[in-house]
């Protein structure tokens, strides 16, 4: 009896030590490939990531897990885990429109805007929004950049779905969806930015289209309250033929150097497509600390041409990769992405080496995450860090043998690949099944958006 | 009682009456959206299919499948059904170096002929197709054109699988993994054709690397005997700029007219990659009946350049869709193609609105079947054609809404989409799961050469 009572404190002394040298956490992710993209681009097999609340506390070998006590430990069985990808641009509650009007000429005035101003009210931003996160979660993307209208909507159901944003609400010099008056918009994203204040995963911005449906008077009027608010800016620029002349004509210069002459050419700015840009255009973004979108996909597809995102990847610029909207790229994934840039860059220069499988996975994530100035808390797991971050299944036939982890990434990985996403700490999709979200009945209110959306555009839309 | 009779007669001769009237058959898909890509790009939805053996026996109106008694019958629920794609140039045994030695120059002199040389062997040949077809089949791929060492054990994997195929025995002027001589190949390739003689799904085919491998004597009796045995002959053709300019230097002409000098150029011959040819060149190789792979993703990927195919399909040529092989496209599937082969000839073209999404789908399908020579017997759903389909799952939040079945495949379908592949009437993969091979001992074996291959890479090859 006595001696029983011995190994009973033996017992206490050795739980209390233990507990005592261990420090809880939340979730520990282990038997993890660890693709850091930290500054040394370091990989741990087996490593292991250690999360508290919404914070990375420890990264590296599976071993540092034994210095912690976790709430939940999950073994992801040898699978990849890396930083949540960046989608730096894209207009998420456009998937209820995904595939019409593909292949026809001059979209966005004869058919997108049409569409938009029969068609677009609070209920489609909300149900559609929802629909293009659920589509970014499974596909890795962890952070979005967002414009459209009501986006109050899009802020409310990022906030609901957990996925970590910067909402643009729109502003142009026409009557919109949500304003009945020509920049109504300026007005709603002051509300906004009020709305989010302070909000640790959505960001309010000012999102005025283009220089070409936002005149001089208005874009100073954003440039100015964008400081005085230091709420983000973001605009589709340098874009569009039409654009080009248009200012060229009007102004005797580029859209870049139009948009600095307005003021809004600084850190708070995150630019959209950069395709027609000069060299001197290039010095003057990265000296003001503009961030850039790279939608190569949209690009291609509507012909407009190639940005030079190498030029600009290789001379340090705020570079990251973006889908666009679903009428333009169709979808909302960066691993789809990754492919493009890396081939559709060699096949533009024409050379097999550049823009090699790594720099590709950078401007996807540390890349993303710098465009829109977030790189001190994301685009990297590292101690301290949000703990934003995604688990790759690596059994797949097409990623067997692999040998380097970037090449499987850009060459053979598919968005269906990504098992899990955790956004802020918090788990939103494990094994696939999202967990913040009832995503069927977001998927049955789309398809039921999408029949209204079919007869209207059978009877001519108007 | 009576009455009870009675009515037991009357169902007897219900019963009679309808399957006397009903032929069996054995399998049948229904409640289907089928796209069949026959002559009239008819779609049936709710449709069916319906099979005997390996041939489609109906393909229409879901209540069709009404008229028969089937051995079994899938209800799809919705998804797509339409003809499995057509992969019209690869090397699937390569899955094994998959992703190695990418974003590096002269790989093909510098790395890949050095470490053929030292690894390739018939027990990775095996594997390594193996590997190959598991990943067409849950890529969508019902047919291959294979050119290899070793290419017997290809078409015997092909045989145990259950893949359509082409196989290519290949033919060099240096000594090759199967073949101490040079051009050892040829003998290889006549044994190849006897051994798969009437074989209703393996072809056996000569397969002469390319014009500035093979001598113009040996191209000279390659011609002969797939003229004798009525073999086809494979080739990558017109691809490189060092055959480009070695031919010019030596004979004072395009690649294209060389080969139709040497009697080559005729209906037996596949023509992979036919980058760099010329309008008279497209001419020759429609009038000499040849089939074209256009292999996009591997062209842009080494940077040689877009090969132009839009002016070829215009134009009525045969020519279909290649993943060429890992090493240069990294993924076998062909709806992996299907995005860059629109996209990429918009860019290429400066017309948004060129090779829509329609176009592309037929390349993949009826079109690889006519590079082929195969169009009567597959690449579109028509009964008396053989019974090769894929099912496709449209549930994906990447695929909602489904406005255009065309446009949702070539712009927004991953491979993992494909849930049901059925190749000459045999279910080969049914919900994802391969029910031919055993497709974990193949991972296995994949993964175990793989650890000696990256011993070899690391040691320096030789």
């Amino acid at each position: 009896m006595r001696s029983l009572t011995f190994v009973f404190i033996l017992l206490a002394v050795a739980v209390h030590g233990a507990t005592a040298v261990r420090p809880v956490v939340d979730l520990i992710l282990t038997n993890a490939h660890v693709v850091t993209l930290n500054d040394q681009r370091e990989q741990f097999v087996p490593g292991c990531v250690v999360i508290r609340g919404s914070t990375l506390v420890a990264v590296g070998p599976a071993a540092l897990a034994d210095g912690y006590t976790a709430h939940r430990t999950i073994d992801v069985g040898g699978d990849l885990v890396m930083p949540g990808m960046v989608n730096t641009h894209t207009h998420a509650p456009m998937t209820v429109f995904r595939g019409l009007g593909d292949d026809v000429p001059d979209r966005l005035r004869r058919f997108i805007f049409p569409l938009e101003k029969a068609l677009v009210n609070r209920d489609l931003v909300r149900w559609g929004g929802l629909h293009g996160m659920i589509e970014m979660i499974e596909g890795g993307v962890t952070t979005m950049a967002n414009m459209y209208y009501f986006e109050n909507e899009v802020g409310r159901a990022a906030r609901q779905i957990g996925l970590r944003a910067i909402v643009g609400q729109t502003v142009v010099n026409f009557p919109a969806p949500d304003s009945p008056e020509p920049y109504g918009g300026i007005a709603l994203a002051r509300q906004l930015v009020a709305e989010f204040k302070d909000d640790p995963l959505v960001t309010a911005a000012f999102a005025p289209h283009a220089p070409y449906t936002v005149d001089a008077a208005h874009l100073r009027d954003i440039a100015r309250l964008s400081a005085e608010l230091n709420a983000p800016v973001m605009i589709h620029l340098a874009e569009m033929t039409e654009e080009m002349t248009s200012i060229r004509r009007d102004h005797a210069m580029t859209p870049i150097e139009y948009l600095d002459s307005l003021g809004l050419l600084n850190r708070r700015l995150i630019a959209a497509h950069c395709i027609f840009v000069t060299d001197t255009d290039i010095s003057l973004l990265k000296e003001r600390d503009v961030g850039v979108a790279h939608a190569m996909v949209a690009n291609i597809k509507s012909a407009k041409g190639v940005a030079p995102a190498l030029k600009m990847f290789n001379q340090g610029l705020r570079i990251g990769l973006a889908t666009d909207g679903p009428m333009s790229g169709n979808t909302l994934d960066i691993i789809g992405q990754l492919g493009y840039v890396a081939k559709v860059h060699k096949l533009d220069n024409k050379d097999r080496n550049v823009m090699p499988a790594l720099h590709v996975v950078e401007m996807a994530t540390r890349g993303g995450a710098r465009a829109l100035h977030l790189e001190d808390r994301i685009g990297s797991l590292e101690p301290g860090k949000l703990a934003d971050l995604i688990v790759i299944d690596t059994s797949g036939t097409h990623l067997t043998p692999l040998y380097d982890v970037y090449s499987a990434l850009v060459y053979a990985a598919n968005p269906r690949d990504v098992r899990t996403t955790i956004i802020h700490g918090r788990i939103v999709m494990e094994d696939r099944r999202l967990l913040t979200v009832d995503a069927a009945e977001v998927k049955a209110r789309v398809r039921a958006l999408a029949r209204t959306i079919s007869d209207s555009v059978a009877a001519g839309i108007k």
